[in-house]
This record gives C-alpha cells, structure tokens and sequence, in this order.
C-alpha cells in the first residue's frame, strides 16, 4: 500500500470491510467513541429525526485522529523510527501530531498561511514541528514532499491513503452500530477521505442508505466532478468552513463515485447561520465544516433535495449526520457583535 | 407541602429518598438523561479525574426542567386549570414555561429587567407570559405574589420547595449510578435548589462523598451563611453567573447546613477563564454559572482547598461537576475580541 499512488493505481483501492473492522479495533483505545446526539428542536425545523455523530467531542476535537491513529498505528518499527511528516489546513495535522506522539515518531506539519491560530496552537501543543506555506494545493504539497525527502519521514496524506479512509470509516460504522435503521447519512466532503469512509462502512453495514455529501459553494470540486464524471481540481478557497479547502484525490473520487448518492452545495451564509443553530440549539461547539452537512436541512425544500427514499405516510425520515469537528477560535467567531 | 412555607416549617422539610424516586420516575418521560462527559486535557490541568454531568445538554438548556417538570406533574387537575406563577432569572423560568405547556397549564414568569435576552426569548418561545420587574430579590417575590393573587395561579418557587429540590436531586442520582466511587461532588450554589438536592442524593447513595457548594464572590450569601452558621441575605447582584444571582431560603439552609461539607468562593476572572476552558478543550457551551464549580480545580493549589479525603498514594481523586446549563447569548460572549 503506498501512501502516493498514481491516479492509475488508485482507482481500483479502497480499504474493503475487513480493513475497517481492523482499523478501528486499532484505534478503539486511543479514541473516544463519541455520542450521538439528538435535538427536538432542530427535528422539528428540519422536519426529520436527526442522529448527530459528535465527532466535534473527539480526541484532538476532529474525527481525523481515527485515520492518523490508525495509520501511525500501523506503521512499522522502522517507519516509526523515520517519524512521519504531512500538510493539512489543521485537524488532520493535529490529530497526526497527537498519534503519533503517542507511537513515540516525531512528526514534521505543513500547514498553509491562513490555517486558523487555534488550530496551529493545537499542533504545537501535540509536539509536531509545523513548516508554514502558501495556502495553495501546491505549495502544501510541494513543501511535504521537500521534507519528505530531506528526513526520510513517512508521508501520512490527509486523505489520499487507505489506512486513513479505513480510520475515517469507523465514525460511520460506530453511528451505525448504535442507530441501526438510518435512511441517510449526511458528512461534509473535501479531500473526500471522510466522505469515502462514510460511504463505505454505511453502504456496507446497510446498502440501502442514502449517503449524501454536502460543500461548500465556494470550494465545490467534489460536486464538479461527480456531475461532469471527471476529477476536477480546486486551487485555493477562502470558505470559512477552514477544513473543507482541499480539493479530491484520484482514489476518493472513485471511492464517491462508486459509493456516494449525491453532492449538496450550501452556501457561506447558510454555513454560518446552522453552525450558530447547532450552538444555540444543542449547547455544542461545532466549527464551520461541522455545520455544512446541517445546513441543506435548514433550507427551505432542502429535504427534497436529499432524494431521500420514500418512506410509509406519517414516518419521519431518519438521518445521520457526521459532525467532523470543533475546533473554533473563540475570539474570532462569526456571529459575535 | 407547602410552595411557600415559613422559616419555622421549612426548617425540618426535606425531600427523602423515596422523594427523589418518585420525581426521577415522574420527570424520567420527559427529561434527556444527560451523558457524563470527561476530558483528558482538563483532568491533566487539575490533577484529578472529572466526570461533568452535563445538564447544559438538558431539555430546555439546564437542570432546571427536573424540578419545574416535577412540580407541575404533581400538581392537581384543578391546580392546572389555573396555571402556575413563579420569578426568575431566566432557567427556572424557561423550563417552567416548557413543563407547564407540556401539562396544558398556562405560566405566568417574573423575570428581572437584567436577565440575559436569551433566557427571556426561551421563555417567549415555551408560550410564558412575562411580566419585568426591578433585579431585586424583593422586587421579584412581590411581582411574583402579585400574580399569584390576581389570577389564582400556583406558586413554583424556584428552590424553596421540596418538589424542586426532589427534582433537582435527580441530576447527581443519574451520574452516581453512572459513576459510582466519586470521593466528591461539586455543584454551583444560588438560591440552593440544585445544590440541596446534589447534596441529598449524593449522601444517599454513597455518605462517604463529599459534597462541595460553590459560589460567585459577587454572590456570597450561601458562603456567608454557612461560616456564620446564620442565613444571611442578598438584595442584588451582578455577577457574570447570571444564574446564581440568588440567594438561598431557609429550607435550603437547614439542608446544606446538614449535606454540604463546603462552600468554595470564585472570582468574576476565574468564571470567564474557566468558562473558556470548559468550550475550547470539551467543546461545549456552558453558561457563566457552569463554570463556577470549574474554577477551582484550576486555580494553584485548589484541590487542596476542597479538603478531598486522603486516597491510597498515586490514587488520583474522581470528581463530578454538575455543569448546570448552557444557555448564552452568543452576540455577548465575555471572551469574543
């Protein structure tokens, strides 16, 4: 398994069952199995029942320390000696920074310019020794692969990695496990390693479930490129959903093709407005990428937009949400004064 | 029992276990079950290990739903038909307005002219009728009684009646049969509703533990009281914990004087930073008050202040922390710029 396949190679992957269930035996002692959490009034604004997957109260506060854990976890004694190096706009390097102190390997974070403070805070207190870039998917990846090369250190891409969508799975299959008789399951898509996982373990555990994922308009590669059929790419994005800025891989974006429904975009403002319900609504810190799989179902017609399967007169459709994260800078949050 | 006993009667009243049951059995229907949330990083800043019974998770935002639902599903047929009346500074308020239009009772809810807009908007959205008045202790029981006289509606106090205090016991029942070798509890102290019944559940199941008040230095009364061995009053006052702004009744005197082991005094800076605290490393919202039995287990050398019994040596001390409710006004947080 290389954690830099070519597109060629990479369409054909994806971590089967087998892999999942391994990964998150892997993790299970090193993360928290998150609650799911419910909301009578959001039920009742959207009109569903809601199964929220509060991924937000994870280690590192991120789902990203089930893919991190599990693929530092996985490495070998020698690997581990090398240490392990990555770019990513922030929980993808914290959680990588936090697995891999406790695998006792040192770990080398590119992050770009405009990665939030609280976020690049987080690396730094996790032990990892950040290198700063332009905030381009170039520069991100170029400034990698320089250390890469200069310290043998392993790569640990975001998302572009099979140990990493295995990890990222277990959030799905634990949400599973607890609420069994889901319509649809809502997660947010960037590189897409999330949504990848999502789809794999839910289509799996129960082939019938719709899987939705949900952009931001302002970094909408994912919906580009399942509506053309062909991989578009994404340079640079100012979302204010901070984690949802990089653009698909080759191997997730035949991973969502294969196992993904639909793309749903939403807008800045309607980013903004579900993150502020969710806080208000269920008292739990959510940051912007959180709110993005919550916001269609605030909108106006938006449960028709889902495609949800149609259900018996008078039953209300049940559906998951991932919330992939919480990590919020508190003295700059959108919706003070 | 009465809703508005005197000194002389309320002196030897108290909930009993069999109280405590009957309420938990009564409200179990309607209210969540909080879940019992720990954090590494918190647990590592004071030294212990910490169980939050997050009750800013509750129905209606904080514990308050236990004691307002348990009284208004005692009441009578006849007493519904008149409805209830009660003051407060906002939590009582909402979850009375929410149980009382979940029996089919109309409330009437006196609430100081400086309650948080979110609070009277909770109200507003449970169907309360809202009367202002001057945030005096005596400006509020007047409005309240007022009421009371005019329409025939049933008094609720906030805290000075067994049924509340047999509700709010309900919260540290819940997290000592999901945790039960806690060596103490810490709970906020107000009008002392919430701390009596802490108190009286927590000795009941495990008389070993002990039980500590804490309390806003801008609020002192129960502090006070409790040194001087004499109830001692409050007319006003601005903390920031717009919650414990009360001051406590003789009923819930005679109970802390006979439960409570303690009652620890925090600064207006420690609320803030423990608030603070409390969002960024758990990722929940907690209310000012919350953050009151947080702060000294941040402050040097607090645990020490807290007078924990003596464990075995390298036996860490496990504490819960009832965190109280989670309803802010997110267009005035203290830590935003």
């Amino acid at each position: 398994m290389s954690a830099t396949p070519t597109a060629e190679t990479s369409k054909s992957t994806a971590p089967d069952w087998k892999a999942i269930c391994a990964a998150h035996e892997r993790i299970a002692p090193h993360i928290h199995r998150t609650p799911v959490l419910t909301s009578a009034s959001l039920d009742q604004m959207a009109g569903v029942k809601l199964f929220f997957k509060c991924e937000n109260l994870q280690k590192t506060g991120s789902f990203k320390i089930r893919g991190a854990t599990n693929t530092v976890f996985s490495l070998t004694a020698e690997e581990v000696t090398r240490g392990v190096v990555t770019h990513s706009s922030g929980n993808h390097a914290a959680a990588l920074a936090y697995a891999a102190r406790k695998r006792g390997a040192r770990a080398w974070i590119v992050m770009p310019s405009n990665a939030p403070p609280v976020k690049v805070t987080a690396v730094e207190g996790y032990g990892g020794q950040i290198t700063f870039c332009e905030p381009t998917a170039s520069a991100r990846a170029e400034a990698a692969a320089r250390i890469e090369r200069e310290t043998g250190a392993v790569m640990v891409h975001p998302y572009d990695d099979d140990r990493i969508i295995a990890g990222q799975a277990t959030a799905a299959k634990e949400l599973l496990e607890e609420i069994a008789d889901l319509d649809a399951l809502l997660a947010p898509v960037s590189g897409g390693g999330l949504l990848s996982g999502t789809a794999l373990a839910a289509k799996h555990i129960r082939p019938g479930i719709r899987v939705t994922g949900c952009e931001p308009e302002k970094a909408d590669d994912a919906y580009r490129s399942m509506t053309t059929g062909r991989l578009q790419t994404i340079e640079k994005s100012d979302t204010i959903a901070d984690g949802l800025r990089a653009g698909l891989a080759p191997r997730t974006f035949a991973i969502l093709r294969r196992n993904v429904d639909a793309i749903v975009l939403v807008s800045e403002e309607e980013i903004i407005s579900a993150m502020k319900m969710v806080w208000e609504r269920m008292k739990i810190l959510i940051e912007p990428s959180s709110a993005v799989p919550v916001a269609p179902l605030l909108r106006r017609g938006g449960l028709a937009a889902l495609g949800l399967p149609a259900k018996k007169p008078g039953d209300v459709p049940r559906i998951g949400i991932i919330l992939s994260g919480g990590n919020v800078d508190l003295a700059a949050l959108p919706f003070s004064q």
